[in-house]
């Protein structure tokens, strides 16, 4: 087990009252007795109608390397009564997972509220030490899948979506859980380089505002030349290149040559000589329109006659749309007028603190973004920054478990269960159903009553096609079932 | 440097444009050109007046051990354009901070919105190189930290405030952040035994409902016998002493024995005889009034017969403030009708989402509640999830840089400053001042004039008693300059 690992989620990181309870439970001696929790949430976040369940993995490790070293159980010595019988803590010291079952549902699945997503059995003091870690390991991963999830759905299927919370995240950790969950609901690349290393997510990035507000002049551009694609292998003078195209261009658009800023084009010549093959400037960083898009151009038609092909620009503040536009047509414009067609493909990137409705809006009006980055909205899930799922007691040593709150909704369903999706003929999921675990299953094209949660008391009667358990066995007695520990 | 502060904030965990940037400014010879950033934020969370400062150790440690390994460069290697110079990334192999130089406001100070909080000075390419894990490393500690402060406000000086939110957090790591700098905003407690253990933090807890639950009957409550604190050493039966003190406090209040749950009076007992002198049970896992409160009294005065102080109890649903009353009055009842002076001395714990909204509303109601827990909505700051910090670039080669935005607010201040804390003849700070570095300090007694930001352009004069400097070295070259790297 990598250190890492452990570091990440040790058994440590939990609430102080597991373990007086399970001091407690120790001390009456039930802490070997069977027990069943059940994870789920009350409400579908962001006043939707879905989830989707993440985190299992992290999960799955924490379960698998849940032990006590001896500095944890000599902390725990000195924070619990002085009355605590000394053997506690050797029983601690011996604790591990060897004795839980876990049954889920997978990594990614569409789920929604009150369905028991996790069922977490094993004796009773070591499945109540668990409930901290595991709602924290799966809180937020699933909601900032989720949240993924919507802002996939209002950008629909066709344009590409970037991730870069990092900065805006609850940490480095927070930061991490928010890029490998993003990606699992929707988002294709992310601008964090451990996510890349770790996980394998596409990651991608050029440049920001400080690197084209850090230079002033040409003088500071270094190398001055660039080698064409294929050909003569002479250096060619970028700069005497780059200003003639700068010319014709601000001809062509009837631009004031006197508004641009040196500064910005030497940072793109400078960026488009160290990356001929992957030049994607930031053109805000002064005026779009007279400045940051004219400079782009002529770096991009210079690279076009040496062979190179620009990729595109970022866009990082204003009106996205209206600025994509209009950034489109110069871009035609410049193909058909220097008959340069690889300006028929440059991609327009928009970042602006895009929020799930700021994206929705985007989808309606008319714009040329191909590639939108989402931060803070993203990563801190600001419609609804907590999923609140919880983690309740459904049976112990057979018998099953209920709690009566003042608060109606915080009573809970008492027993184990089984969880099926009911399909219809077409193949399409229509309902979850959970019933007790004893129930005898759904069987295809019976007709069954259940009643459905959140209405009143009167049961429905519906007819399964197909019906498919929802959850699985993955972690049994210690051991890990089915093989999600790849990276 | 051990492995664990290196895995929290590992140098690959930033946006891959500071790598692209970084190979820029190296190709074009610039990477040790000498370079200005300053973080700040732009607007007061929470639409509030001020903000904390926080995060500063963490930044510390990761300029610290700011080093790539054979590892790191090598992905690098896969994700950077093919035609990347491989001398780079010998480059990036032997780089560390001890070009760098970081002045800070100290951790902890309050501060307000624009004033430049941090600034990180060093070779060009190795300051753009820190920005997303600076970023990352303050935003969610300034944020969670100043919205504890909020919390600390509006619960005033006297109650008691326990931090609780580690199962809601960003995973496991933005649960200790939360942990650690809610108790630098001004919470007393935490939940989070990893927080108690890594920096010391009081931990508080004691039996979740699921505790209660287990229990079905008295038969489960085991061993059943306890010794009284001085005295006889034969062991009383605690059962039969405690179903005498419920007869009486039905008797009492007039309550019918017939709605107490006897799995909660056995819960109650299991733990009471774990932990005779630390009991303080959730009371509303049924009822607070038909069940929790008659049964907590019961096993209350049974151990203050035997010689035990009782704590008190916890409500966990419902109208805390109500219930608070109810339960206090018959904690006096109890007291007066028993002459248990140990009564009147029970504290009452509130924990039920509580908001920085209820908690004010909390304040201005008839209650008596002493301790409150606070989760969900202090550790995910609801009501604004991030901060904003940004990190801008101000200088290069001792010329003043700056960016101008299509978006007038993400215009930036140019030049690198000095920042002076201006106080009265009270002692009491009235005005940070920000001021170019080259710009002589501020004189006690003596008048100047200044420009308001946010105001319009006209200045005004002050005269300050005092001026200190707000921001202190604490990092120069390579070490830490304050010892504050004790955990």
């Amino acid at each position: 087990m990598p250190r890492s690992i452990r570091e990440r989620a040790p058994p440590l990181l939990t609430d102080l009252y597991q373990f007086t309870m399970a001091y407690a439970y120790w001390r009456a001696g039930r802490h070997q007795e069977p027990a069943v929790f059940e994870l789920f949430f009350r409400d579908n976040p962001f006043g939707g109608g879905f989830s989707l369940f993440a985190g299992l993995h992290d999960c799955l490790l924490f379960l698998r390397s849940f032990r006590f070293t001896d500095e944890d159980v000599e902390f725990l010595r000195s924070v619990l009564p002085p009355a605590t019988d000394p053997a506690f803590f050797q029983f601690l010291r011996g604790l591990d997972c060897s004795g839980v079952t876990l049954r889920s549902v997978p990594e990614g699945t569409v789920v929604f509220a009150r369905v028991p997503l996790m069922e977490v059995a094993g004796p009773l003091a070591v499945v109540q030490l668990l409930e901290t870690s595991l709602l924290c390991l799966v809180n937020y991963a699933s909601l900032v899948c989720s949240n993924a999830a919507r802002f996939r759905l209002a950008a629909g299927p066709r344009r590409k979506l970037l991730e870069m919370g990092l900065r805006r995240a609850q940490g480095p950790d927070g930061g991490l859980t928010a890029s490998r969950y993003t990606h699992i609901g929707g988002f294709d690349l992310t601008s964090n380089v451990q996510a890349g290393f770790l996980f394998g997510i596409p990651v991608a990035g050029t440049m920001a505002h400080s690197y084209v507000t850090s230079f002033t002049s040409l003088e500071e551009v270094w190398p001055q030349t660039l080698v064409a694609v294929s050909g003569d292998p002479d250096p060619v003078d970028i700069i005497s290149l780059t200003k003639g195209w700068l010319s014709r261009v601000c001809e062509l658009l009837g631009a004031e040559p006197g508004k641009i800023r040196e500064g910005e084009l030497a940072a793109f010549l400078s960026y488009a000589i160290s990356y001929p093959q992957n030049f994607l400037p930031v053109i805000d960083s002064y005026s779009v329109g007279c400045s940051g898009l004219l400079n782009f151009c002529a770096v991009a038609l210079a690279l076009c006659e040496l062979g190179y092909r620009p990729v595109g620009v970022r866009l990082d503040s204003g009106d996205l749309c209206r600025q994509s536009v209009d950034v489109r047509r110069v871009f035609r414009l410049c193909s058909e007028h220097f008959s340069i067609s690889a300006f028929d493909s440059l991609i327009i990137v928009g970042t602006n603190n895009i929020s799930e409705q700021s994206m929705a809006e985007l989808n309606k009006k008319e714009n040329q973004i191909d590639v939108v980055g989402v931060g803070t909205h993203l990563v801190t899930c600001t419609k609804q920054p907590s999923l609140g799922c919880v983690y309740k007691l459904v049976e112990v040593r057979g018998r099953p478990r209920m709690k009566i709150s003042e608060d109606p909704q915080k009573s809970t369903v008492p027993g184990r269960k089984s969880v099926y999706r009911l399909l219809d003929a077409d193949g399409h999921p229509f309902l979850d159903l959970a019933c007790l675990a004893v129930e005898s299953p759904p069987e295809a094209g019976v007709s069954l009553r259940c009643f459905p949660l959140g209405c009143d008391d009167s049961p429905v009667s519906v007819t399964p096609a197909q019906a498919t358990c929802l959850r699985q066995d993955v972690f049994t007695k210690g051991q890990v079932r089915r093989d999600r520990l790849t990276t």
